[in-house]
Formats: C-alpha cells, structure tokens, sequence
C-alpha cells in the first residue's frame, strides 16, 4: 500500500485541466491499492463549490485493456442506483488518460469509512448491497473472464510447488492436493451467472454506520457464477483477520441481507459449501503465490496465506455444513 | 513515506468523538510524513457542512514533550494571520492524546499543493510567508534548542566514520573535514534569534497558484538565528532536485520577498555564505547518517547526500560570492 509514481503538483493540474471540474486545490497521495497509486484530489468544482476524488493510476496487474470493463461497470452500477463512485469522463468523453504510458482515471470520491470489526447487521447490509450489484449488472454488456479462477489456483499451486507451500505451513500442500481435485469435479458450471464484484471485503465497503455508502475496487471485477461472490464475500466478513473465528451471527445476517434483495435458488444455495471451498482455496493460492515471491524490501506486507487455509478447513468440514443451510 | 499503524474505523470514530468537529465520515491513510502517520479525515464539521482534518500520529524521533511546543506555535502563529493549520483541541483543551501509548494529534487541514518546480513568484511569496512566521514568533513564548545544529552535524560526520562517507562519495569526507571546523569557527552567534521552521523545502509548503496557502511540517520548529531560516529555505528552493542547477532568478526572489516583511541586518545579510553552508551540511550529514543506516528493507526512500553536498560546494565557492550580495 503506496504511492508508487510521483506526480507534482504541475503534472497533477495538467492532468486535471483535461476534466470539467475545476481547478486542482489539492492532492495527497493516499496509501491505499497494492497494484495501483493513488491520490485523494480536490478541486474548485464546477460550480465553485468544491469536489473530491480519487485518481488512481495503474502501475502492475491491471491490463489496459481491461480498464473500460471496470471503469464503464461503475458508470453503469452507478446509473442503477448502486454506492459505487463513477468514472469521471475526460472533456473528450475518455474514461482513461495516459500519463507517461501509465492509465490514469478520476473516479467520484465517497463518504464512509471501511470497518475492521464488522456488526451483523453491517454484514446485512453489505449482503443487500452486493444482491442489488448483482441485479443491477444483468443488462450490463461488458464481460471478462475470472482470472483468479480454479484453472489459476492450480497455476499458482503449482508455481509454489510441494516445498513452496510446505515453507509456509506443513500442512498447506496435503490440503491444497485434496482439495484442488475435488472442486474441479464438483464445480457446479451450470449456475446463473453475472458480472461479479469478486474481492469484496471490509476494506472495499464504505459504510457510515450501518449504511453501505460506496463498494470500492472493482479491480477483480468479472463475469462468473453470482453465487460464488455470495461465496467470496462470506469467507470474506464471517471470520477474524487470522481465519481462527467464525461468527455465525454475521453469515446468517450476510444471507439474509442478500436474500432479501436477490434470494438464491435451491441450487445455488446447495453449491455455497462447494463455492466458499473455491474462494477460500483462491485467496489461499494467491497469498501462498504472494509470500514466496514478495521480495524483502518491498513496500508491501505480505498477507498469511494460512489465514484462508484455516477458511478452507472450516469450509470443508462437515461439522459446518449447517452454516450454508436454508434457516 | 507511508502509514505505519493500522487504525481501523472503529479506533477512528472513537478518537474522533474526543473532539468537537462532529462525527467521522472518511479516513484515508495518506502518504506522508517519514516519522509519522497521516490520516485525512472526513466529518460531518460541528455545523454539519463537513470538515476536514489531518490526523497525525507521532511514530519516530519526535519526542512527546517536544508536542505542546509544536503544536501550540501552530495556534500562535496561525492567531497572527500566519498560513499555518491551527491545533484542534479536544473536548478537555489537550493538544494532543494518546492511543496505545503513541501521541496523536488533530491538525486544521489546508487547500494548497506543494510544487515541484517553483517559479521565481512562487519563491517570492514563499520568502514573505517565511518572514510573516518570523515576525510572528516574536512573542511567542515556547522555546526549543536545535537539535540539528552544527554540533549535530559533527556527531553524524562521527557516526559515518570516513570510511562510511567514502563510500557513498570519494569527496565527501574532505568536504566534511574542511567545511565543519571552518563552520564552528565562523558561525555569527551573534545575530537575532527567534523561532525558525528549520526545514522549510517545497513539500512544505502548500500553493494555489502563487499564493502560499500552508506551511507545514514544524517538526524540526526550533529556536535558532532567524537568518539561519532564510539560508536553509534558499538551500531547499534554489537548485534542483540533485543540487547541481542554481536558480539565480529564484535566489533573487525569494530573498526579496523576505526583505519586503523583514529587511535583513548588514550582519545578518553578511552572515548568509556561511549560514547557508552550515544548512548544506546539515542536510548532507543527516542524509548520509541516513543513507548508511536506513535498511534495505525500509518504507521509506533515501535521499541522496551528494545532492547537498554539491549547494555546500557551490556556497563555499568564492565564484559566488554575489548570490548574497545587497542588489
């Protein structure tokens, strides 16, 4: 979490003169996004009033060509009444300028604050908002892959390797070779499919209170089965930072928030073991990937890979089987 | 440069309940500061317009009972008309509080960018608000030695050994050894005294257009020769990034601008070679302490020594005698 790139004050203003919002009053570099700089920029307004944003500028991960799904997404979930900031379109309509080869976008800057101890009846409102993304994305034309699918947990299994994983815990590689297989064959394809937010957790929720003010980073944004955000989600709120904690209260008010706007079909509620499996295993491999490839003097903290083999764990053991199960 | 301490929503919204300025509504870490961590901070403002704050935590160097003559020269100075963010007080008057043991503060936030390539005008303004502190601080009442004087410039020279010095420059330990005594020997004692900002480059110094709308960052605030200010300022605006180009255009401005609010004495203008090649060392020492003792794995990025010790050279020459010549 950093700014990577220094943008002066004299490159900033240029680069605001292309947007019809006034003139640039300030900019701080906000340490925020791992694959991107960011910067929280205020101008005069357009009508003088003053206005916010946030420019991000991409510098790893994030393919330029995948720059107008994500950023024409937010336009059309914000068209919908959905918290998600718009994209700022340039004076010439872009929603993207180059700055030394680097994409640049402004995107609407929003109140809230990301909790780090969520209450059930945040996780409730989150589980609404999500339902309501997901509603709101049917009529969306856009499509991307999910690069962050099974097919990729077996790339980066085994780009760590038996004795990567077993470098980070004893454990890690058995649970990875038993569970890999298995949710290759139990993948449920035929499931109702959407644009999918796919990585939201506390920090990309603004909330002020109890109310959902913005769903942030779209930046794993994809077309996939809904169910499985349903999925990514609840591994993403329903436990402690370390995987240890599981709270009941906030997977039933996550379901029941979700239900209440978009309720799931048998199916899809009978596959949210299988699905939950799948997202602890993804964020498991990505973090086991990260942990052996984080050089050591990198500006970026190494997140714990075991934190989601424990989800993984509690997923697959069928003492939880409850946990999914209509109330 | 970065947020050393996670404070989630939670710590947030309860320190900010300490503090009339209504209830917490954003919090972006920002990236900012290389002894503290900096958030900016949202409210609903006591009048429910919104309001906007820099929270500070005090992290390295900065020692606690240095922070009520910091933090209440900041109200001093901003009572007189000075461009400085005020304290916020909390609810019971304190400056500042403590959260797990660590001093953090609530700062006035203010408009303005800092600019990477000042103008002459810019200069200008800059040399005026400086000398607007100066006469400011007249009758303040705090007083705090400099720790980076020249007898602190002589410990890091200590602490580096040649051999360390060699090894960033061949030149610079004999630019050391010929500067330092020559310094002690010369340095005008005594000149008028007052509070100085100590450290007053571009980045702390907020703009909107030629106006000076901030100065900022009064962790190195002491008490020491005034004029000593207006040297380290014309080290820190007057050359470029790497100290090899002098600016003879923003030379003249700024120390026209400063005379235009305080005329410097004969002996304070006569002082000014040697003022500014104590304020190059200074910088070149404490960058290479820094240089040969920051850990490859650190946050923060080093700054080069060299840069200072080519405007050291370039004030030790005889060949510019003029630059601080009565025009």
């Amino acid at each position: 979490m950093a700014v990577y790139t220094h943008l002066g004050a004299e490159d900033l203003a240029e680069l605001i003169g292309h947007f019809d919002v006034g003139e640039l009053t300030s900019a701080k570099g906000i340490a925020e996004g791992v694959s991107n700089s960011n910067w929280l920029i205020e101008t005069t307004g357009r009508d003088g009033a003053g206005a916010r944003f946030i420019l991000t500028m991409y510098e790893f991960r994030i393919e330029v060509e995948d720059l107008p799904f994500f950023l024409s997404l937010l336009d059309h979930l914000a068209a919908k009444g959905c918290p998600v900031p718009r994209t700022i379109h340039d004076r010439d309509g872009a929603l993207y300028r180059l700055i030394d080869g680097k994409a640049v976008a402004l995107i609407e800057f929003l109140p809230g604050v990301s909790v780090s101890h969520p209450t059930p009846e945040q996780a409730r409102s989150v589980g609404r908002a999500l339902a309501q993304l997901h509603l709101a994305s049917t009529d969306f034309p856009g499509a991307r892959a999910n690069a962050m699918d099974l097919g990729e947990s077996r790339r980066l299994a085994e780009a760590c390797g038996q004795a990567g994983m077993a470098s980070i815990d004893p454990a890690l590689a058995a649970l990875v070779e038993r569970e890999l297989p298995l949710l290759e064959r139990e993948w449920p394809a035929g499931l109702p499919r959407s644009v999918i937010h796919a990585d939201l957790f506390p920090d990309n929720v603004l909330m002020l209170g109890e109310t959902v003010t913005g769903l942030i980073d779209f930046y794993f944004a994809c077309t996939d089965l809904t169910a499985y955000d349903v999925a990514v989600t609840h591994a993403a709120w329903c436990f402690d930072g370390e995987g240890r904690n599981f709270s009941p209260a906030i997977s039933a008010a996550l379901l029941e928030g979700y239900e209440a706007v978009r309720p799931l079909s048998s199916e899809e509620r009978a596959a949210l073991p299988v699905l939950a499996r799948t997202a602890a295993l993804r964020f498991t491999m990505s973090r086991a990937f990260d942990w052996l490839n984080t050089p050591a003097d990198a500006l970026v903290v190494r997140k714990s890979p075991m934190a989601f083999a424990r989800r993984l764990e509690f997923y697959a053991d069928p003492a939880h089987a409850g946990v999914f199960a209509r109330s």
